[in-house]
C-alpha cells in the first residue's frame, strides 16, 4: 500500500515533468512557425500562459474541477502537479492559432478565465466531480484518457472562437482571393519544439493512466506509451508520402503537424487500443492535418500554426476513433464531443467577446506591420540579424 | 529497505537528470543573453565549466565535502551524481555575469579551485561532515533545502569578487556617467534557456529532499516541487504586472529573470512552506529582480545576465525567508548568510586576485571590441548571417 | 516479485525517454553543424528516420532481433519501446556523415533495410536470439553493454559504405589537394544537440542494465551512468587541452565531438569499469577524435559531422578497452568488432549499391551549390535572414 503510494507518486512527478516539457515544447514551435519580428510577443505569450494559468488552477481551478484536494492514491501535490502541467495547453493551443496579431493583455484576462473556470468545468463533467451527474448531458462515459476531447478540443474551440473575433492576419488573404503565404522563420526551433510536444506527449498520456503500481498497471502504461508514440510515427510518415506524391518535396512544417495530428488522435484512446491501431488512427490524423489546413485556408480562417487541423480536427477524430477501434459505445464518445464542444465555444467566445470590448485583442494593421514586438515587448527576437525581407 | 534503496537511488538518478538539463539551460540562456560576437565564447564557457567542475569534484571535491564514499540509504554513485550535478552552477552563476569580457583560461583555473575547494568547504560545514562542528562560526542549523546560500549565494560572491576584479564591459558605462543598454541578441534561446533551468529547479529541490521511499517522503517531494514550482510562477507574475504598469510593454528577459529570482528564493524553504508561501516568498523574489537590477547597474557593477539580483539578493532574501514563512530560526539563517558570504566572497576574491596575475581575466578593449570569438574559439557563433549592427 | 516487474518498467521507460531525447540531440547538432542552405534537409532526414526507423522495427525488426514478444521481468512494451529507442540511432550515425549532399528518398528505403533487417540481425547475434549460436562465428561472449560495436560501429560502417558510394561534398577537395573549410552555421545548436546527446547517454547504457530492482541492480546503474558521464567529462577535457596547446584556441565542434567520443568509448564497458578507467577510457577517446578526424580528411573521407572519428574509431577503441580495463577477455571483443564489422559494412554497402542505381543518393552539384533545401524540401531554414556567404 505504501509502496504503490510511493510508486504512483514518484511516477506522477516523472510524467509531469515530461509535460512540463511542452511549455518550451510550444514556445519553440510557434517562435519557428512566425516571422521574425513577431516572435519575442509569441515566447512571451507562452511564458505569460504557463505562469497565468498554472496560478489560475493553484487558486482556483484545481478545486472548481475536482472539489476536495485529498487523494488516497497517491500525494496530492503530485495529483495537482500532473494535472495543472495540462491547464495551460489549452490556452496555448488557442494562442498559437492567433499569434502575429494578438495582443498580450486580453490573452492574459482570457487565460485567467480559461485556468479558473471554463476548463475546469469541461475536467468536472468528464474527469472530476461531475456537476451534470444525473443529467441529460452526463458526458462522463466518455472515454477520453489524456484529454483528446478535454482538452485537444477544448482549446481549439476556444481558438475557433478567437480566429472570428480577432479576424485573420492583415494581408494574409488578398481581395483577389489569393492566400499569401507567410514562411516559417527559423525551422530548427520548429523541429526542435515539435520533438518536445512528442516527448511531452509520454507524460501527457502515459501518466493519465493513473497508476503504475502493479503488473496490469505498468503493462497499461508502456502500452499507452507505445500507442501514443506510434499514433505520432504514422502521422508523420502519412504526411511525408503525401507531399511527396504531391510536390516531390517535403514540407518539414506539414510533416511535423502531421506527427502532432497523429499524437492527438490516439489520446483518447492509447490505453485501449491494442498495438496496431495507432497506425490506422494515427495515419487518418495526419492525413486529416494535411486537407484541413487546406479548408481552413478556404474558410479564411487563418491559422498560422495549423492548430485548429492538428487539435480540432483530430480532437473530435481521436474520441471517435475509441469507438471504432476499442469496446466502447459510439454515443458516449459523440455526446462527449457536443456537449464539450457547444460549451467551450459558447463559454470562449461570450468570456472573449466581452474582453475585447475592455482590451481589443487584435492589434492595429500598422502594428502588425511593424511586427507585435516593439509595441508589446520592447525587443526584437534577433536585433543583430540583418533582415532580407 | 532494499525497496526503499533501490526506489531513493532511482529518484536521486531522475532529479540528477533533471538538474543535468541545467548545463543546456544555462547555455542556451546566456547565449541568447550576450552578442552575436561572444556567443562561441560563452557556449564554450559553459562547456568547460561542466566539464572540469565535475572532474574536479570527482577527484577532489566530493570527498573533501562529505568524507567517505559510504551512503546506506541508496547507491553512493547516485548521491554522487546528484552532488556532483550542482558544483557547476556555482560557477556558472559567476561566469554568465562576468561574460562578454572573460577569458577561457583563468576561469578554468578558477573553475578547478571552485570545485574542488571553496565548494566543498561551503557545503562541509552546512550539508556535509563539518569541520565547524563545535565552533562558534558551526552553520549547519541553518535551514538551506537545496543551496539558496550555499549554492546560489556562493556562486553570486565569487560573481562579485570577478565584478571588482574583471571591470565593466567596454563602453558600458559611459564618461558621461550614461549607461549603453546592450541588446540581447537571441531572445528564443532566452526563453528556451530559462525554461530548463526551471525544469531542472525540481530535481534540484526535489531531490534536495533526499528520499521518497516512504508516504511522508513522497509527499514532502511532491508539495517540494509544488512550492519551487509557485515560487518561480509567483516571480514571473509579478515581473510581468511591473514591466506593463511601468513601461505598458512587456521586457521577456527581465520577466524570465523575475521567474528565476522567484525559483531561487524558494530554494531554501521549498519543503517547509506550506503551499501558499511561495506565493508570497518568489513575488518579493521576482520584484527584488527588477529593482536589484537597475541597482547594480548605478552601482557600476556591470551584469549581463542580472545574476546578482537574480542569485545573491534572492539567495539571501531566500534563505531569511525561512525563517519569516516558517518554523526556523532567524538567527541560524542569517548567520549561515553571513558566514558562507565572507567565505565565499574573501576566498573567491583571493584565489582570483592570483589567477589574475598570472593569466588575466579581462580581454583586452579591442578584443572585445570585435568580440571574443575570434581570439579565444576561432569560431564565429553564426557565420552566414549579416550583421546589421 | 511484482514489485520489480513495476520497477523495472518504470525504469525502462524513464531511460527510454532519455534516449528520445537524443532525437532531437542529433536534429539540433546536425542543423548547427551544416550550412544554413542545408539545414532544413538535415532537420527533416533526422525526423524521417525516426519515423521510419521505429515503425520498421515495430513491424519487423524486433522480432527478427529477439523472436517472441514475450517478457517477464517488465512490460514487454517497455522493452520494445527501450530498444525501438535504440534503432534510429544506427542510420543518424550515419546520415550525419554523408550531409550536405544526400537525398532524402533514398535515405528512407536504406532507413527501412537498416531498421527492419540489418541492425535487428546483429541485435540477434549479440544481445538477441543468436543466430550463430554454435558456429564459428558466434559472437555472443562479447562485452558490448548498450552497443559500441552493435550501434556505434554498426552505424558508421554504414557510413563508410555511404560516403564511398556518394563521395564528398562538391567543393570539399579541391583540385591542388587543398581541403576547404567549411564553417558550422549556427553553434548554440550545436551545443544543445551534444548536450541533449550527452543526457541521452544516462539513459543509454544506464537503461541497457536492464534491471534496477535490486540493491546490486541499483548500485550497478548508478555506477553505469556515473562511469558514462565521466567518459564524456573526460573526452572534453583532454580535447579542450588539445585545442589550447596547439592553437590557442578552443573549438568547441572539436571539443563537444571530444566528449562524444569519450562518450561512446566507455558505452561498452561502463557496468564493469570501476569508477576511474572511464577517465582514461574516454580521454583516449577524446584524443582519437582529434586526430581521427585529421586522417579521415587526408583520406578523402568527407564527414562534416565527424561522425566516423566519434562512433568508428572509439566504437572499436570502447569495445576493446573493455578487456584492457576490466575481466573480459580480448579475443571475445576483437572478434566480435570484427564478425559486426565486416557484415555491417559489406550489407551496408550492397544495399546502399543497389538503391543508388534506382534512386542515387547524390544530389546534383548544382544542387548543392544552391543547398539541397529549396530542392528537397522547399523551405529554407532561415528565410529571413540575410547571408553574407
Amino acid at each position: 500500500m505504501e509502496m504503490s503510494y510511493v510508486l504512483d507518486t514518484l511516477f506522477a512527478l516523472f510524467a509531469m515533468t515530461l509535460i512540463i516539457f511542452m511549455v518550451p515544447g510550444f514556445a519553440m514551435l510557434e517562435a519557428g512557425l512566425v516571422r521574425t519580428k513577431n516572435v519575442t510577443t509569441v515566447l512571451t505569450t507562452n511564458i505569460m500562459i504557463y505562469a497565468v494559468a498554472s496560478m489560475s488552477f493553484l487558486l482556483v481551478g484545481y478545486t472548481l474541477a475536482f472539489g476536495a484536494w485529498e487523494n488516497e492514491s497517491m500525494s496530492i501535490y503530485a495529483v495537482f502537479l500532473f494535472q495543472m502541467a495540462f491547464v495551460g495547453k489549452t490556452v496555448n493551443i488557442m494562442s498559437g492559432g492567433v499569434s502575429e496579431r494578438t495582443r498580450i493583455v486580453p490573452l492574459a484576462f482570457f487565460t485567467v478565465i480559461m485556468a479558473a473556470l471554463i476548463y475546469p468545468l469541461v475536467v468536472n463533467v468528464t474527469w472530476g466531480a461531475n456537476l451534470l451527474s444525473g443529467t441529460l448531458f452526463d458526458i462522463s462515459a466518455m472515454h477520453d484518457l489524456a484529454g483528446c476531447t478535454v482538452i485537444h478540443s477544448t482549446g481549439a474551440w476556444a481558438l475557433l472562437a478567437a480566429i472570428l473575433i480577432i479576424g485573420p492576419r492583415k494581408g494574409r488573404y488578398g481581395k483577389d482571393g489569393r492566400i499569401r503565404v507567410i514562411p516559417a522563420s527559423n525551422i530548427p526551433l520548429i523541429v526542435l519544439g515539435a520533438l518536445l510536444l512528442w516527448i511531452g506527449w509520454f507524460g501527457f498520456n502515459g501518466g493519465s493512466v493513473g497508476s503504475i503500481a502493479s503488473k496490469d498497471k505498468a503493462d497499461l502504461v508502456a502500452l499507452t506509451i507505445m500507442n501514443t508514440n506510434t499514433g505520432g510515427l504514422a502521422g508523420a510518415i502519412i504526411v511525408g508520402i503525401i507531399m511527396y506524391v504531391q510536390y516531390k518535396r517535403f514540407d518539414i512544417t506539414m510533416i511535423l503537424n502531421g506527427a502532432l495530428g497523429g499524437l492527438v488522435s490516439v489520446t483518447a484512446g492509447a490505453d485501449v487500443f491494442d498495438m496496431y491501431a495507432p497506425i490506422y488512427v494515427g495515419a487518418i490524423g495526419g492525413a486529416i492535418v494535411v486537407y484541413g489546413v487546406t479548408m481552413f485556408d478556404k474558410l479564411k480562417l487563418d491559422d498560422p500554426v495549423g492548430a485548429l487541423s492538428v487539435h480540432l480536427l483530430n480532437g473530435i477524430w481521436g474520441t471517435i476513433a475509441v469507438a471504432l477501434f476499442a469496446d466502447v459505445a459510439m454515443w458516449d464518445q459523440v455526446k462527449g464531443v457536443l456537449v464539450v464542444g457547444v460549451f467551450a465555444f459558447s463559454a470562449s467566445f461570450t468570456v472573449m467577446y466581452i474582453i475585447n470590448k475592455v482590451s481589443p485583442f487584435r492589434a492595429a494593421n500598422d502594428e502588425q506591420q511593424q511586427g507585435l514586438d516593439i509595441e508589446e515587448c520592447g525587443l526584437e527576437a534577433y536585433p543583430e540579424f540583418r533582415r532580407s525581407i
